[in-house]
């Protein structure tokens, strides 16, 4: 045997057998037979007329599950992370004052990237887990008067939903256009992008959506492609450059990158999947399943962290009892049973289990598995009701 | 039927059913079905065990065909492209002086990608499909003296291989750090890395590694390790900077953004069968195919664009004969018999194709078939020997 089938450890490299794991973490989430089906099939060229098409479809798909008619939706061949940086790359650039509502980690990182764009950002504090209210949202907007507002609708980090109602109200009052984290709720719960008046959501594969990670959709509105259509300096990164990608696409087809053929593939499986379902049926069945859960956990007698009406749907997080070792419930559940869910971490590190139940696990059934055996962990380690 | 499962032109969305092409292009290339057998695993977290060990067991293997044992492997999760972009993002700051080897479309993309971020960038320019010799590369380093040099080894627009060895000795003995484009050569032939002396080369998943397009793995020499180390500019790229990733992919695994986990169990099944073919005995069966393909094409009549020496032997451009429309051959070929080959573009555009011999498709019996419809299709379109 060669050395470069070893591993580092000095033993032969087994072929690729992963475990099966129940995924009710923040993601990624459980991926259905079908869209792992159509993962594999044989690649084309990405130049391919079929191809072309299959971008096409999954454009129109797209519309569906951020609840947009006129907006453009494009997909981004990076995971959600690199949507965020598309975002702000494409409409933050150097001294665009960016109002960030930061209330956990990914507002965080906005505001780190558009830092690193250059950007002057101010932002408006809040607790992890805690939201912002309308007359909150107004108020900052109209102090600020920025270019740019950014919120995070479903935040990850600590299981709060962020209406955008208000933000969106007052930024265009103030001539600002609204940049979005729809990471974590679209395909599980409506962004209703034209409605809320959003003009740039990014979002990943790997949650609601019920795919594997690796690409990022977008939606951006009317009046930020305009926006983007007038900008006049470089996009930093080239890579990111929705103009280039967006022609790409969506009008000459010409080449700009090799796009991940098969991640398409399974994007737009995913998509008809819940086409299938029915877009309004799937938020239904998400929100019952949320509902069961949160009534079990409090029987429980374990807390939400999240108020009854600010909370994510599909991710719950739930205060860890009181002398709980919360690394060591993760462990157990994830080495006995093949159950991950995840911790916190900032503020919230040993704080909160961060569950989620997404896409297949959104079920009856799956709760009450989840339920009993998140139970008999806790209880192996120490916690009584 | 709901309008969401729709095309744009009112057409139920089909089940995905795509062709099955021959991909005899520049990339993707084909795929082998253990690969694809691999790609539709189910997936784990971004930080379960397993896969903190799918991601070493990759490092380890990409070591292997980097041909290198003191650089870092890495992997960026975006194609080939967002590895030239994490390349010229950690490695040129602004105001940091590039000299570029000019020949070829992917040269002049690693120069747009320099100014965006304000680099200041000296090119020595060539046609496209020439080469420069060991005294040009000394003469405009020591001249330009520049922080960084960047070269393609493999010029996907052209066919035309570029050493490195003298490159890389004028870049140290003036202290700059040597960039090396390898999208089209790893994997299909040595790159050489350690012995050769190049600090950055980044490639892609989609030619020479058989594998879906999706991921870029990067080598980094212990010298820009240190360097990236001691830089003390934010990389303007949160997504691609290096710094983070390493620490999510190698040292803490902390958490940094959600790893497409079906395109790294790919790769590693893609590197898995290379090393099972053994490295040396691949790159022969790649320069064997290329043989017998020049020789097939010259028996045509037709004549190679690249002077012999300085080939790329997985990557053939051919020159189109006088009077014969090469997009209608092209057409041809796929429409007629599910073959994909490609065109030249910028000043090869209408000249050349580009014809890929990769892989799966590196063996006698392959190239006999490519050449036998491509001489019925350019007999169809009216070529006479």
């Amino acid at each position: 045997m060669s050395a470069v089938t070893q591993n580092s450890a000095g033993n032969a490299l087994r072929p690729l057998q992963p475990p099966r794991r129940y995924l009710f973490g923040p993601g990624p989430s459980m991926v259905a037979p079908r869209v792992y089906e159509a993962l594999s099939k044989p690649i084309v060229g990405h130049l391919d007329p079929y191809f072309i098409q299959v971008m096409g479809d999954i454009q129109q798909l797209l519309k569906m599950v951020f609840g947009t008619n006129d907006g453009t939706t494009i997909v981004i061949s990076g995971t959600g992370s690199a949507g965020m940086e598309a975002a702000v790359a494409n409409f933050v650039e150097a001294e665009t004052k960016l109002a960030v509502f930061a209330n956990g980690y990914f507002s965080d990182r906005l505001t780190e990237m558009a830092k690193r764009q250059g950007a002057d950002v101010v932002r408006l504090e809040k607790p992890w887990g805690a939201t912002f209210t309308d007359h909150e949202a107004a108020e900052f907007i109209h102090r600020a008067k920025p270019n740019v507002v950014g919120f995070v609708h479903a935040e990850t980090s600590t299981g709060a939903l962020q209406s955008g109602q208000a933000i969106c109200a007052a930024a265009h009052d103030a001539g600002a256009l609204v940049i979005a984290d729809c990471v974590t709720s679209l395909g599980g719960l409506p962004v209703n992008f034209d409605q809320t008046g959003i003009d740039v959501a990014y979002s990943c594969t790997q949650k609601g959506l019920s795919c594997p990670p690796g690409l990022s959709p977008l939606a951006i509105s009317k009046r930020a492609m305009d926006w983007l259509g007038a900008r006049t300096s470089p996009v930093r990164s080239w890579y990111l450059d929705l103009k280039l990608i967006h022609d790409y696409s969506t009008v000459s087809h010409r080449y700009h990158h090799t796009a991940p053929i098969s991640m398409f593939y399974a994007l737009r499986e995913a998509l008809l999947a819940i086409a299938d379902e029915g877009i309004e049926r799937r938020w239904q069945r998400h929100r019952r399943s949320h509902k069961s859960f949160v009534k079990g956990i409090e029987e429980m007698g374990l807390r939400m962290h999240v108020a009854e009406e600010h909370r994510i749907p599909t991710l719950n997080t739930v205060r860890v009892p009181e002398g709980v070792d919360e690394a060591r419930v993760r462990r157990r559940l994830l080495e006995e049973h093949d159950i991950e869910i995840a911790g916190g971490f900032g503020p919230l590190a040993g704080k909160v289990f961060r569950i989620g139940v997404m896409g297949p696990l959104a079920s009856e059934e799956n709760v009450g598995f989840l339920l009993a055996e998140l139970t008999k962990a806790l209880s192996a380690e120490g916690y009584r009701q």
